[in-house]
């Protein structure tokens, strides 16, 4: 067998007439050339609809052009992102650092002859999974599955509850045969009726089961068949916080007497809760806070019953809240039994406590589960956070940007709930309309900002987002809030 | 805003320490070097173990050293795969066609800025879908979605098949305002009753929805909430099928007798069918086929019921068949409503038909909604069947193995019903215990070879197996049934 060494390959390959360039720079500061979305993106759209459907798309950017902080749209609009591919990209576009992998061998690999993890994984992958997620696991919990995305780390997140659950109510007994017989026909004992208790105004993904989970817009559930499990309430506070700190108890203590009800219930109707899940903001919901107190109250309630608790930090892991585990912040005794994340940790999966761990085969398995490209570029990301104190700046740059939010907030009625950890910023405007009018304006003023639930506005920049990104931000804000 | 030539980026970055070394072509023939799995798979698997939880773990391969049909496992062993990442490698390991794409900038870019494809996609993003997908798009069909992995792409063919089935009930119209605001607390009629029809012995992935389509084994979804969902018979046929005409056409119509009646129940109790979703050959669960008349009858009988017909060609698209799509070989009047794809293809997805694309925003909606690098890597690996007529030659080279194999069938009791289509080749061995002894005879002979159901054997081979590796195959299943 011969060998070839994958430099030669890739320096003959690159003399290629299809290179293109690729952006090393950030501008200094936003440049608008037409309304944003504009025309190219127009034609763009009505090109793609053709061959895949594209209600949603909003618009098309150049991502060899990007950096940075910044992105570059199809009409060559140069915006300050702090949307950030819904939350996904923790160093922004093109670092430099990720870039270079191009040269790792095993991304090339990995890409063209992508083994089947859960059966043949890499000679290297303990390794890939040590230097990547391991290294920035969670306080107390020293194991990881990867999956392919937050949904599917979601699924099997469950799964993993509902087997562990199972196994607790056999006294720790492999399933009978009984158990095997019945599930076959999908009756009880082997399947069961187990529920998960969810959140008014979670949101965990949109598969069918997570979508049984999921309440945050309407328009994502209708027409599709859903499991009867349980909602309950999670608190929604007044802000500012020390100004409501009675009626933020009550929403507290009412919600779990809620929650307390649901298990009882639900066992009631030998329907038992297997798992509660939640996130530790409400992210696409609205960005809804609780506090510490809350969580470690629902631990208890959760732990009490035997159930799992799973912490969903799809959206809030990786750094952005000024921790890099939002749930690290809540102090508690006990770590959460899983812990699951995506987005900004470029693989999905999540973190199992050892008493939760499938030790039989072929239960949670897929073909791919996960991707090792993905590690590679993970690996990278967290030498990169460790190294330049990313988590520590957003905490830093966060603070500054809410403060200056504030200082704007206090000659206009239009900013109202300011409030955030890290990055994680947010605010709301009086209305629906107001808001969607508010990022319309920034947009066109260069700031590509988001929104969640029905009417607040989500920061979501990069963990490279720094003071003076933030100040542009505060800018565009300004003038934005006046054009309303 | 500076610019730098990849070239240039790569070229430096490539003179780095980390290279090694990928393989360039295949041995001659097998070579084992220890026992498979060997001994460094096991100290792998347990190191593996401390961090990551891997039960259904086979053994380690050496993705830089293997190429074409050839897997080099941890140990060194050489073996000739017929099973070839369940089934998910199109051109086998390290095509040379496929690593060129190292230099190709829309894989490293897409990579580290990964784009939130639903809202903002690339701007050749259309022409990628286009030069991939769309160019072996199934007779009738035009348009696509695509989606991570099988799963997924299943979860939103569903979901579209409720879309759809519920407008159709609405005469048309969009979701009522009490539609909306009942489906937040999951009751009718926002979320309505519908259910799936799927098959005895049915793979279709193992998220919860799903796994209640699938029924291949019950340790895949014992202990597992199910929804209560229609199944129904599949065709267990008898072989050679040319001595059993009259017993499998009954088969056949017994099971689409079955099929109608569930319709029947189910409308009866208001669950209407909403979708019925099949394998072609049902794989994971055992290799079974059925004939041209049973699936046209199903197609018909779906139509009927104005329900929507899902064709799940994970395991059978991409041409292993000896067509490109199995249901090609149907021969039916109108394409099915919804084709699914997966390992083969690349990228997870589905094609549909014009009157079920979901033409309303964030319904058909996640983070990443796919990978460009993924159809980047389609893209490459379309040309190649093509230009090279691979899709013939697994027609060809199947043919070939399976009149090998029935050759070898006529002086032994232990291969039993034999069949396939294109390299698509099973046969059973007459008991559970047989089929894992000649899996284990066959790979410690170095052909790398995969169960399927509880007593066949399946051939996965990539679409690059030629008649020389088939002919190994046939010496080695030879070695292997004398063993037994």
């Amino acid at each position: 067998m011969r060998l070839i060494n994958l430099s030669t390959n890739v320096s003959r390959a690159i003399s290629c007439r299809s290179l293109t360039t690729i952006a090393t720079s950030e501008p200094s500061k936003p440049e608008m050339k037409t309304k944003f979305p504009g025309p190219k993106t127009a034609t763009m759209k009505n090109e793609m609809s053709k061959v895949h459907q594209n209600a949603s798309t909003r618009a098309f950017f150049d991502y060899e052009k990007s950096f940075g902080n910044y992105v570059v749209d199809a009409d060559g609009n140069k915006m300050l992102d702090v949307y950030m591919q819904i939350s996904s990209l923790p160093l922004g576009y093109n670092h430099p650092e990720l870039i270079a992998l191009a040269k790792d061998p095993r991304i090339i690999t990995s890409l063209v002859s992508r083994p089947a993890l859960g059966s043949f994984p890499r000679t290297d992958f303990a390794d890939m999974v040590k230097n990547s997620l391991i290294s920035v696991a969670p306080k107390g919990l020293s194991e990881v599955q990867t999956m392919l995305c937050g949904t599917s780390a979601n699924e099997n997140a469950l799964k993993t509850a509902f087997i562990y659950y199972s196994a607790q109510k056999r006294g720790g007994k492999p399933p009978t045969a009984e158990d095997l017989a019945s599930c076959m026909k999908q009756q009880l004992p082997g399947t069961p009726k187990w529920t998960v208790l969810a959140f008014n105004g979670a949101f965990h993904g949109r598969s069918l089961a997570m979508l049984s989970c999921t309440r945050s817009k309407a328009i994502h559930k209708v027409d599709i068949p859903a499991h009867d499990w349980p909602i309950s309430p999670f608190p929604r506070y007044k802000y500012p916080l020390e100004k409501n700190i009675d009626y933020n108890k009550k929403q507290d203590k009412d919600c779990l007497a809620h929650i307390a009800e649901q298990f009882k219930l639900r066992k009631a109707k030998g329907e038992d809760i297997a798992a509660v899940i939640i996130e530790p903001i409400q992210s696409e919901g609205g960005d809804h806070h609780a506090s510490a107190e809350f969580f470690k109250g629902l631990q208890k309630i959760t732990k009490e019953n035997g159930s799992v608790f799973i912490v969903d930090e799809v959206q809030t892991g990786g750094g952005p809240t000024g921790t890099f585990w939002c749930h690290e912040q809540w102090g508690l005794e006990t770590p959460p039994d899983i812990v699951v994340f995506s987005k900004k940790m470029i693989s999905g999966g999540y973190y199992y406590s050892p008493a939760l761990k499938v030790n039989e085969g072929y239960r949670i398995f897929n073909t791919w589960m996960g991707d090792p490209t993905k590690l590679v570029v993970l690996e990278k990301v967290v030498k990169v956070i460790k190294e330049q104190g990313l988590v520590k700046q957003a905490k830093d740059v966060g603070d500054f940007l809410k403060s200056g939010i504030a200082n704007i907030q206090s000659s206009t009625d239009n900013i109202q709930n300011l409030r955030g950890v890290g990055t994680y910023v947010a605010f709301d405007l009086p209305t629906s309309a107001l808001r969607d009018k508010f990022i319309e304006h920034s947009c066109n003023l260069g700031l590509h900002v988001g929104g969640c639930g029905d009417n607040s506005i989500r920061f979501r920049p990069a963990l490279v987002y720094e003071k003076k990104h933030a100040e542009i931000t505060l800018d565009i804000i300004n003038q934005a809030i006046k054009k309303l």
